[in-house]
């Protein structure tokens, strides 16, 4: 079993992690970091346990320690805010520590990979110029936003049809903003038509995700993007309508097709937590829906519907993904088992 | 005082209409019309009353009468189910009544008003071919679908910098599905991707709402719309994510200054349920929001926020209303309003 | 593997039986009954299937039959409406087959068994009377009421202490009242005080799990219950807020100990659907909660917290328990489990 | 018109200060005073407005002062938190105000009139006594916590059928927990068996107001209450439970005529905010419900339902009122009118 720590591990997304790692086949939380308040106490006393799926006895009694490089192993999976992650995963990269991050920090860095291992496993290739252009011994991989992730594995196999535009309308569940989050007093029975930074995150992280590795390099895909994003009243799940323009005007069947059979490096290498079919199209007119289709294959599938022609482009559509699973900490995961199989760790 | 019916008074829009009609300075309730199961009951025995706005004593003692014309005062609102509004409708007409309809069947006639006064009210014209080409001694009227209400006034006043294209992403309210209506199984928690046959409204409706009377017929507005449209945890307010074309590519303060200017006949003309200023404009930038808006002036207003520049189109903004006031029961009020004014009752 | 049969296929109980059963150990889903109106057709186009959990392949394409014995193997799983579960159910078990039965009909008949496994096991015997009671060769046992099993699984260990009283208010979900069931207009953001016919059973059912034993008959427990139902915006999960006058005046520990090692036949057996505990006692402050603790243990465990005492009773405490399966198909799934083991089918 | 100033403006508590004194035909908001953080800024600026009803203008640009006595007018509304109310508070009762508050500090000091003006007008002759006692020149003056409110109301009339227990839950919304409050990550679809110190304000609080006054204090009634109360995913409303020990054991008219015939000095005085009908029984089976009595007389009624016998106790009933306007800023503004008309201001 290989060790892994946790940056941030009393939050949201480290907890997260903490429930993906449980029975991990190859990996195993050795190591919990996380702020000042929580250094020195066991787990359980620093840390509120928030999700259904219970805490393991080990992890709550595990001691959790300053967030510094040091007692660490060398592979850590980061849940650490935005506010501090910059630093610290520095810290830890320059120690020498595989950062595995689910921060938006470093994401659009040229020589960082901004993974989802089913699209573009290629762009892991950057780690080789990311040494030269830090000096870190170690190295930092992220993956997207959680609402970037749904909607780039969606866009992925369309590229082949000469994907020009995506215009999107975000409906993202409120576990999205982590913990407090979203007041109930602001979303029960409501809509909050905005989400900060969120636009800006899912009109330009796609673009690096969907482009091509040249040399020591990403060139963005041309894709234009736009969004607007909002928070409904849903616990789990991105939903998006979704409109795209596409150069040769494939038919229904063939977008339906490129979908249901696009497969990626986490199939081929039968990655622990890679979901046999990566995208599903459901046929039946009122899918995805968050309450159904969410935790479709432990919440990795990404789920597509109601495909038909748009007056304005060329298609529209509505997807849908887990947005603390397949967009945050089960991404991070799988990046992770990516780089174990590609000797990284 | 002017004496007025409602037919399909047990249902959930004739319960809005009651409602609305309760202390209006004009109109009476006077003749309760609905399906044979409610004929000879007293309303309140007919009904299962589901407003939070008590259901006035009068009205409760109310016999129900046949749908058929006959006892009916010549003014009849109509919250019949579509299923049915077709032929009982055109009855009403046929027998010398005026029906102010918020059923889809005759909406989209060439010879029968679709209805926004602020927008169209020179739309009223068309009555004068109307009894030519039907036969009718009366007249039937229509309000939108109560989603087309929010988009048609919002693209109203953008209609002077070249609209030429609107693509929407509806978040609408469980309200605008009636009752029973759409299962809590199905929505608590949820997202329901889609609504039977209303993109299809939300694509021509307005279109022939923001046309142009020439002669006896209505030339359809050119601008070319795309909608997806969804059902979300709400009671109350249709939201929706909107994208335009403008050909004359306005400034922000433009589009603003249009709306919040924006006034119609209803202004003009001091009508009872008309709403001081029709689009308010929320500078927040988490406005609209369907708890903290919807009721604006009596839910007659329409709020738009987030107004800025699309990397696709030349705008997009958000837009809510009040679906079963400004979207139905207040619409079909505001239209019998305008046509007494205009003499026509 | 055991063939069985599901009566009342197509319905919301029928598709968690169906759901239940995918991947049982010992029983195969070999025959789907269900009304007229969905005899001869596959079950995928007679049924809408509104799980989250994937409905198999085997059944989506096997045809529903007509809801009368002949095709039906000897156990048979009963999801039927109430209204026509007596006749129904009669029918099969007078030709011969074991009706493992969700309904309400039988339940408070003499020689039916109404079983919680855990608690009464002993209460099959009276199957030994029915067929003499009833002339049937074969046999209708039944389980109880979502809200009952709940509140009965929590009174059971404290009968050692001397139970006399329990005043209980429930908080239940809205997934007990099937599909369609709760409109949403009537439930979001909202609670319904009134859950018709639920009271009586909760007053009632529990008098016969809790009771014992006697040659051929039950004799009721004495506890003297009183309940107030309500109707929450929850999707699965009912809460209960229960008071309890006990004789013995035990002490907190001796009651969270009597819940936590409480265990019955099933785990004795090792029963396929038996949790390992049936009872969880939760110590922190702000438990059981619905989105935390329902699925406990595949949805099997009740969960209670919150033990204090009351200034009027004893003692009182919070419980929750998954209402469609501890309280309905799991709950008839393990009773069928018992009855093989007991050489029943 | 007489000036009014809030403590705590800034506050949820303050802004529903600042709406219920919006169109006072008495009070005028006329100072504003909060927390240093807020101090020396105009109120829009200091203050997210985060009710649905309007802002008035006057108050936007109004500037917010230190919460210290000086400017302040007399009478003075406290909306503060309970971790700083108590200085504060005593601080303008020391300096000469008259302090209306809803802070928790002071309800239960012997000379603190703890009013419902429907139920204990009597209890402001405390203040005679308040002077001697404290040495303050002012005064201060409490409302009861939320729930309180609702049960002490419901349970008033039925002092005179000899009142001895009261056993209830409470479902209580998430407006009551203030703002930001109840994170939806925790209660969205969920129940929250638990809610801080709240239990024993219901217990306790409804004795000394349902207490008689006795000289210079009050005798508290002899009524035993016990509460569980739970958190539920509504808006605004709480609702609750209740099983009621009645001596005399009356009729359930009788009882129901105790309710729906009482009224207090607020009906006899005619203030501004008293509802025409302090307590309405709903004889429907299935009221009262948040969404449809919530804000009965504009919030200030409280409704009654479901009026049974109880298997332990004499009779169960539910209750409803508004949490943050009977609650909590419609109750101190009755007092201050009731205050107003005593001569006391």
């Amino acid at each position: 079993m290989i060790p892994v720590g946790i940056l941030g591990a009393t939050g949201m997304v480290g907890q997260q992690f903490i429930a993906c790692l449980t029975n991990h086949p190859w990996f195993t939380v050795d190591w919990l970091g996380a702020s000042e308040r929580s250094q020195g106490k066991a787990f359980r006393d620093a840390a509120a346990w928030r999700l259904a799926s219970p805490l393991p006895d080990r992890i709550a009694k595990k001691v959790v320690e300053q967030a510094a490089p040091g007692n660490a192993p060398k592979l850590v999976f980061s849940g650490l805010d935005s506010s501090v992650a910059g630093e610290i995963e520095a810290a830890f990269a320059a120690a020498g520590h595989i950062v595995v991050s689910n921060s938006r920090n470093y994401r659009m860095e040229q020589t960082v990979p901004l993974l989802i291992p089913e699209v573009n496993a290629d762009h892991l290739e950057l780690l080789r110029c990311q040494s030269v252009a830090t000096g870190w011994k170690g190295a930092v991989v992220t993956n997207p936003n959680c609402s970037t992730v749904v909607l780039a594995m969606a866009l992925a196999p369309l590229r082949q049809f000469g994907l020009k535009t995506g215009l999107v309308t975000t409906l993202q569940a409120i576990s999205g903003a982590g913990y407090p989050g979203v007041p109930s007093w602001d979303i029960l029975g409501n809509i909050i038509p905005f989400i900060g930074g969120e636009e800006d995150k899912v009109e330009s992280e796609p673009r690096k995700i969907l482009g091509t590795l040249k040399g020591d390099r990403i060139d963005y895909h041309p894709v234009k993007l736009s969004a607007t994003t909002t928070r409904v009243p849903v616990q789990n799940g991105h939903s998006m309508s979704v409109s795209v323009g596409l150069e040769q005007r494939p038919t229904p069947e063939a977008i339906i097709d490129a979908w249901n059979s696009f497969r990626g490096r986490p199939q081929e290498l039968e990655l622990p937590t890679a979901p046999p079919q990566p995208i599903v199209y459901r046929a039946e007119q009122n899918r995805p829906q968050p309450i159904l289709d969410v935790n479709s294959d432990n919440g990795m599938t990404v789920t597509v519907g109601r495909l038909r022609t748009c007056a304005l482009f060329d298609y529209k559509f509505v997807a849908l993904g887990h947005n603390t699973i397949r967009g945050a900490a089960g991404a991070a995961v799988l990046n992770a088992e990516l780089m174990h199989k590609h000797g990284i760790l």
